[in-house]
Protein backbone atom coordinates (compact mmCIF):
# COMPACT_ATOMS: atom_id res chain seq x y z
CA UNK A 1 0.00 0.00 0.00
CA UNK A 2 1.43 3.68 -0.40
CA UNK A 3 2.29 5.63 1.49
CA UNK A 4 -0.41 8.53 0.91
CA UNK A 5 -2.94 5.73 0.98
CA UNK A 6 -2.39 4.40 4.42
CA UNK A 7 -2.37 7.87 5.56
CA UNK A 8 -5.98 8.35 3.79
CA UNK A 9 -7.19 5.24 5.15
CA UNK A 10 -6.43 5.03 8.44
CA UNK A 11 -9.19 5.39 10.75
CA UNK A 12 -9.46 5.26 14.37
CA UNK A 13 -10.71 1.38 14.87
CA UNK A 14 -12.53 0.09 17.42
CA UNK A 15 -14.29 -2.87 16.84
CA UNK A 16 -12.19 -6.30 16.47
CA UNK A 17 -12.96 -9.84 15.01
CA UNK A 18 -11.47 -12.48 17.08
CA UNK A 19 -8.70 -13.99 16.01
CA UNK A 20 -5.17 -13.13 17.26
CA UNK A 21 -2.81 -10.98 15.71
CA UNK A 22 0.44 -12.90 14.64
CA UNK A 23 3.90 -12.19 16.68
CA UNK A 24 5.35 -11.41 13.18
CA UNK A 25 2.94 -8.43 12.68
CA UNK A 26 3.72 -7.20 16.49
CA UNK A 27 7.24 -6.60 16.12
CA UNK A 28 6.41 -5.17 12.19
CA UNK A 29 4.13 -2.64 14.42
CA UNK A 30 6.80 -1.98 16.71
CA UNK A 31 9.55 -1.99 14.36
CA UNK A 32 7.89 0.84 12.78
CA UNK A 33 7.56 2.55 15.54
CA UNK A 34 11.21 2.74 16.22
CA UNK A 35 11.67 4.25 13.11
CA UNK A 36 10.38 7.04 14.19
CA UNK A 37 12.11 10.74 14.79
CA UNK A 38 12.91 11.62 18.33
CA UNK A 39 14.56 14.78 19.42
CA UNK A 40 17.97 14.55 19.56
CA UNK A 41 17.55 11.20 18.22
CA UNK A 42 16.92 9.60 21.67
CA UNK A 43 14.74 7.26 21.03
CA UNK A 44 13.22 7.37 24.68
CA UNK A 45 10.47 4.58 24.43
CA UNK A 46 9.42 1.69 25.33
CA UNK A 47 6.66 -1.04 24.61
CA UNK A 48 4.55 -2.87 26.48
CA UNK A 49 2.18 -5.55 24.31
CA UNK A 50 -0.44 -6.97 26.65
CA UNK A 51 -2.20 -10.30 24.87
CA UNK A 52 -3.80 -11.76 28.37
CA UNK A 53 -7.12 -11.23 27.88
CA UNK A 54 -7.76 -11.11 31.87
CA UNK A 55 -5.06 -7.44 31.53
CA UNK A 56 -7.36 -6.14 28.53
CA UNK A 57 -10.40 -6.27 30.45
CA UNK A 58 -8.64 -3.91 33.69
CA UNK A 59 -7.04 -1.65 30.75
CA UNK A 60 -10.69 -1.27 29.82
CA UNK A 61 -11.18 0.20 32.84
CA UNK A 62 -8.57 2.62 32.50
CA UNK A 63 -10.32 5.73 31.39
CA UNK A 64 -14.07 6.26 29.68
CA UNK A 65 -12.54 5.60 26.07
CA UNK A 66 -10.68 2.80 26.64
CA UNK A 67 -13.41 0.73 26.38
CA UNK A 68 -12.06 -1.05 22.58
CA UNK A 69 -9.42 -2.24 24.77
CA UNK A 70 -11.99 -5.00 26.34
CA UNK A 71 -12.12 -6.62 22.99
CA UNK A 72 -8.82 -6.29 21.69
CA UNK A 73 -6.19 -8.83 20.04
CA UNK A 74 -3.76 -7.38 22.06
CA UNK A 75 -3.27 -3.66 23.52
CA UNK A 76 0.34 -1.86 23.58
CA UNK A 77 1.09 0.42 25.95
CA UNK A 78 3.66 2.57 24.50
CA UNK A 79 5.93 3.76 27.55
CA UNK A 80 8.51 6.78 28.14
CA UNK A 81 11.84 5.75 29.67
CA UNK A 82 13.20 8.82 31.48
CA UNK A 83 16.87 7.93 32.02
CA UNK A 84 17.17 7.30 28.50
CA UNK A 85 15.84 11.67 27.70
CA UNK A 86 18.40 14.16 26.63
CA UNK A 87 15.65 16.51 26.13
CA UNK A 88 12.79 15.52 28.27
CA UNK A 89 10.51 18.82 26.84
CA UNK A 90 10.20 16.76 23.93
CA UNK A 91 9.35 13.00 25.21
CA UNK A 92 5.89 13.74 23.97
CA UNK A 93 6.24 14.61 20.72
CA UNK A 94 8.80 11.84 20.42
CA UNK A 95 6.19 9.14 21.19
CA UNK A 96 3.64 10.43 19.36
CA UNK A 97 5.50 10.14 16.42
CA UNK A 98 6.47 6.70 16.98
CA UNK A 99 2.61 6.08 18.10
CA UNK A 100 1.88 7.61 14.55
CA UNK A 101 4.37 5.26 12.36
CA UNK A 102 2.80 2.30 14.49
CA UNK A 103 -0.70 3.02 13.65
CA UNK A 104 -0.43 3.56 9.60
CA UNK A 105 2.10 0.28 9.50
CA UNK A 106 -1.23 -1.35 11.54
CA UNK A 107 -3.01 -0.35 7.74
CA UNK A 108 -0.43 -1.72 5.90
CA UNK A 109 -0.80 -5.24 7.79
CA UNK A 110 -4.80 -4.92 7.89
CA UNK A 111 -5.24 -4.37 11.39
CA UNK A 112 -7.30 -1.82 12.66
CA UNK A 113 -6.41 0.11 15.87
CA UNK A 114 -6.99 2.85 18.13
CA UNK A 115 -4.68 5.64 20.03
CA UNK A 116 -6.24 6.58 23.16
CA UNK A 117 -4.47 8.83 25.20
CA UNK A 118 -3.13 8.71 28.94
CA UNK A 119 -0.50 11.43 29.54
CA UNK A 120 -0.24 13.89 30.78
CA UNK A 121 -3.73 12.99 32.52
CA UNK A 122 -2.49 11.87 36.11
CA UNK A 123 -5.12 9.76 36.78
CA UNK A 124 -4.49 7.60 33.74
CA UNK A 125 -0.87 7.42 33.97
CA UNK A 126 -1.13 5.92 37.72
CA UNK A 127 -3.61 3.67 36.84
CA UNK A 128 -1.28 2.13 34.30
CA UNK A 129 1.50 2.21 36.58
CA UNK A 130 0.02 0.39 38.96
CA UNK A 131 -1.65 -2.10 36.96
CA UNK A 132 1.21 -3.47 35.65
CA UNK A 133 3.88 -2.13 38.55
CA UNK A 134 6.24 -0.43 36.40
CA UNK A 135 9.35 0.61 37.74
CA UNK A 136 10.54 4.04 38.71
CA UNK A 137 11.17 6.30 35.46
CA UNK A 138 8.75 4.41 32.78
CA UNK A 139 5.95 6.98 32.29
CA UNK A 140 2.84 5.28 30.62
CA UNK A 141 2.28 7.75 27.51
CA UNK A 142 -0.48 5.92 25.07
CA UNK A 143 -2.41 2.52 24.58
CA UNK A 144 -3.40 1.26 21.37
CA UNK A 145 -6.08 -0.98 20.68
CA UNK A 146 -5.03 -3.51 17.72
CA UNK A 147 -6.94 -6.56 16.06
CA UNK A 148 -8.01 -7.72 12.99
CA UNK A 149 -10.99 -5.69 11.46
CA UNK A 150 -13.04 -4.92 8.12
CA UNK A 151 -13.74 -1.59 9.43
CA UNK A 152 -11.49 1.31 6.91
CA UNK A 153 -13.61 3.96 5.08
CA UNK A 154 -11.93 6.79 4.18
CA UNK A 155 -13.39 10.06 5.45
CA UNK A 156 -11.55 13.29 4.49
CA UNK A 157 -10.28 15.80 6.96
CA UNK A 158 -8.07 18.14 4.43
CA UNK A 159 -9.54 21.64 4.57
CA UNK A 160 -7.81 24.16 2.58
CA UNK A 161 -8.73 27.37 5.41
CA UNK A 162 -6.37 25.78 7.78
CA UNK A 163 -3.56 26.77 5.19
CA UNK A 164 -1.93 29.93 5.38
CA UNK A 165 0.81 31.02 2.00
CA UNK A 166 3.91 33.66 3.87
CA UNK A 167 1.01 35.27 6.47
CA UNK A 168 -0.58 33.86 8.74
CA UNK B 1 5.85 3.16 -2.39
CA UNK B 2 5.04 1.15 0.71
CA UNK B 3 4.25 2.62 3.88
CA UNK B 4 6.76 0.28 5.68
CA UNK B 5 9.29 1.32 3.02
CA UNK B 6 8.34 5.42 3.63
CA UNK B 7 8.66 4.05 7.48
CA UNK B 8 11.99 2.97 7.12
CA UNK B 9 13.51 5.30 4.37
CA UNK B 10 12.23 8.83 6.49
CA UNK B 11 15.01 10.35 7.79
CA UNK B 12 15.95 13.84 9.06
CA UNK B 13 17.16 15.36 5.79
CA UNK B 14 19.32 18.75 6.25
CA UNK B 15 20.83 19.37 2.78
CA UNK B 16 18.30 20.57 -0.04
CA UNK B 17 18.46 21.23 -4.02
CA UNK B 18 17.61 24.70 -5.27
CA UNK B 19 14.91 24.12 -7.39
CA UNK B 20 11.48 24.67 -5.72
CA UNK B 21 8.97 22.54 -4.33
CA UNK B 22 5.37 22.79 -6.78
CA UNK B 23 2.35 23.76 -5.34
CA UNK B 24 1.10 20.48 -5.86
CA UNK B 25 3.12 18.81 -3.49
CA UNK B 26 2.98 21.01 -1.14
CA UNK B 27 -1.01 20.95 -0.61
CA UNK B 28 0.00 16.92 -0.54
CA UNK B 29 1.93 17.28 2.16
CA UNK B 30 -0.94 19.23 4.29
CA UNK B 31 -3.16 16.83 2.90
CA UNK B 32 -1.15 14.06 4.40
CA UNK B 33 -0.81 16.08 7.94
CA UNK B 34 -4.87 16.90 8.19
CA UNK B 35 -5.26 13.18 8.36
CA UNK B 36 -4.11 12.47 11.28
CA UNK B 37 -5.60 10.94 14.51
CA UNK B 38 -6.22 14.11 17.37
CA UNK B 39 -8.05 13.77 20.54
CA UNK B 40 -11.55 13.95 20.03
CA UNK B 41 -10.92 14.42 16.69
CA UNK B 42 -10.55 17.86 17.07
CA UNK B 43 -8.38 18.57 14.49
CA UNK B 44 -6.95 22.27 15.93
CA UNK B 45 -3.65 22.71 13.81
CA UNK B 46 -3.04 25.39 10.81
CA UNK B 47 -0.08 25.61 8.85
CA UNK B 48 1.43 28.88 7.35
CA UNK B 49 3.69 27.67 4.35
CA UNK B 50 6.90 30.54 4.01
CA UNK B 51 8.98 29.88 0.66
CA UNK B 52 10.20 33.54 1.00
CA UNK B 53 13.57 33.50 0.80
CA UNK B 54 14.06 36.15 3.66
CA UNK B 55 11.68 35.25 5.86
CA UNK B 56 13.29 31.52 5.64
CA UNK B 57 16.79 33.06 6.37
CA UNK B 58 15.01 34.58 9.51
CA UNK B 59 14.00 31.38 10.73
CA UNK B 60 17.18 29.70 10.42
CA UNK B 61 18.04 32.23 13.62
CA UNK B 62 15.06 30.86 15.42
CA UNK B 63 17.45 28.17 17.42
CA UNK B 64 20.62 26.56 17.11
CA UNK B 65 19.59 23.90 15.41
CA UNK B 66 17.08 25.91 12.81
CA UNK B 67 20.43 26.55 9.96
CA UNK B 68 18.62 23.97 7.84
CA UNK B 69 15.94 26.60 6.81
CA UNK B 70 18.20 28.55 5.33
CA UNK B 71 18.76 26.70 2.34
CA UNK B 72 15.42 24.92 2.43
CA UNK B 73 13.09 25.14 -0.53
CA UNK B 74 10.44 26.30 1.98
CA UNK B 75 9.49 25.77 5.58
CA UNK B 76 6.33 24.76 7.12
CA UNK B 77 5.52 25.77 10.55
CA UNK B 78 2.99 23.51 12.43
CA UNK B 79 0.53 25.92 14.71
CA UNK B 80 -2.09 25.18 17.43
CA UNK B 81 -5.32 27.03 17.72
CA UNK B 82 -6.56 27.63 20.45
CA UNK B 83 -9.85 28.03 20.26
CA UNK B 84 -10.49 24.95 18.77
CA UNK B 85 -8.82 23.07 21.39
CA UNK B 86 -11.76 20.52 23.02
CA UNK B 87 -8.84 18.33 24.58
CA UNK B 88 -6.13 20.94 24.92
CA UNK B 89 -3.94 18.85 26.86
CA UNK B 90 -3.63 16.53 23.38
CA UNK B 91 -2.47 19.51 21.64
CA UNK B 92 0.86 18.63 21.49
CA UNK B 93 0.55 14.87 20.50
CA UNK B 94 -1.90 15.65 17.43
CA UNK B 95 0.46 18.20 16.18
CA UNK B 96 3.18 15.70 16.59
CA UNK B 97 0.88 12.97 14.25
CA UNK B 98 0.06 15.45 11.67
CA UNK B 99 3.94 16.52 11.86
CA UNK B 100 4.81 13.00 11.33
CA UNK B 101 2.44 12.34 8.68
CA UNK B 102 3.57 15.06 6.83
CA UNK B 103 7.54 13.97 6.80
CA UNK B 104 6.00 10.27 5.85
CA UNK B 105 4.49 11.83 2.42
CA UNK B 106 7.52 13.96 1.92
CA UNK B 107 9.72 10.54 1.54
CA UNK B 108 6.48 9.54 -1.12
CA UNK B 109 7.08 12.81 -2.55
CA UNK B 110 10.81 12.51 -3.39
CA UNK B 111 11.65 15.57 -0.88
CA UNK B 112 13.27 15.45 1.71
CA UNK B 113 12.82 17.48 5.17
CA UNK B 114 13.74 17.88 9.09
CA UNK B 115 11.44 18.47 12.33
CA UNK B 116 12.98 21.09 14.10
CA UNK B 117 11.09 21.51 17.54
CA UNK B 118 9.55 25.07 18.79
CA UNK B 119 7.20 24.29 21.56
CA UNK B 120 6.60 23.86 24.62
CA UNK B 121 10.40 26.22 24.54
CA UNK B 122 8.87 29.71 25.12
CA UNK B 123 11.97 31.40 23.71
CA UNK B 124 11.57 29.62 20.54
CA UNK B 125 7.74 29.92 20.59
CA UNK B 126 8.01 33.52 21.31
CA UNK B 127 10.37 34.05 18.31
CA UNK B 128 8.19 32.74 16.20
CA UNK B 129 4.88 34.61 17.58
CA UNK B 130 6.60 37.71 17.02
CA UNK B 131 8.42 36.83 13.25
CA UNK B 132 5.08 36.51 11.95
CA UNK B 133 2.79 38.60 14.44
CA UNK B 134 0.57 36.05 14.80
CA UNK B 135 -2.92 36.66 16.22
CA UNK B 136 -3.69 36.03 19.62
CA UNK B 137 -4.42 32.29 20.22
CA UNK B 138 -2.21 30.59 17.53
CA UNK B 139 0.86 28.88 19.10
CA UNK B 140 3.75 27.74 17.16
CA UNK B 141 4.13 23.81 17.32
CA UNK B 142 6.99 23.11 15.07
CA UNK B 143 9.02 24.05 12.35
CA UNK B 144 9.61 21.79 9.18
CA UNK B 145 12.63 22.83 6.68
CA UNK B 146 11.57 21.03 3.15
CA UNK B 147 12.84 20.55 -0.43
CA UNK B 148 14.29 18.30 -2.76
CA UNK B 149 17.24 16.20 -1.68
CA UNK B 150 19.26 13.08 -2.92
CA UNK B 151 19.94 12.24 0.66
CA UNK B 152 18.04 9.16 2.11
CA UNK B 153 19.76 6.50 3.38
CA UNK B 154 18.27 3.95 5.98
CA UNK B 155 19.05 3.35 9.24
CA UNK B 156 17.68 0.29 11.13
CA UNK B 157 16.38 1.67 14.92
CA UNK B 158 14.75 -1.58 15.69
CA UNK B 159 16.11 -2.48 19.23
CA UNK B 160 14.21 -5.39 20.40
CA UNK B 161 15.08 -5.11 24.09
CA UNK B 162 12.80 -2.28 24.19
CA UNK B 163 9.59 -4.41 23.68
CA UNK B 164 8.29 -6.14 26.59
CA UNK B 165 5.51 -8.61 26.22
CA UNK B 166 2.51 -8.91 29.19
CA UNK B 167 5.17 -7.56 32.20
CA UNK B 168 7.45 -4.80 32.05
Amino acid sequence: MKISEAIRSRRSVRKYEERPVEREKIEQLLRAAMQAPSAGNQQAWEFLVVENKEMLQKLAKAHPYALPMAKAALGILVLSKEAALKYPAYWQQDLAAATQNLLLEAVELGLGAVWMGVAPEEERMQFIKDLFQLPQGVTPFAMLAVGYSPDNQFVDRFDATRIHYEQY
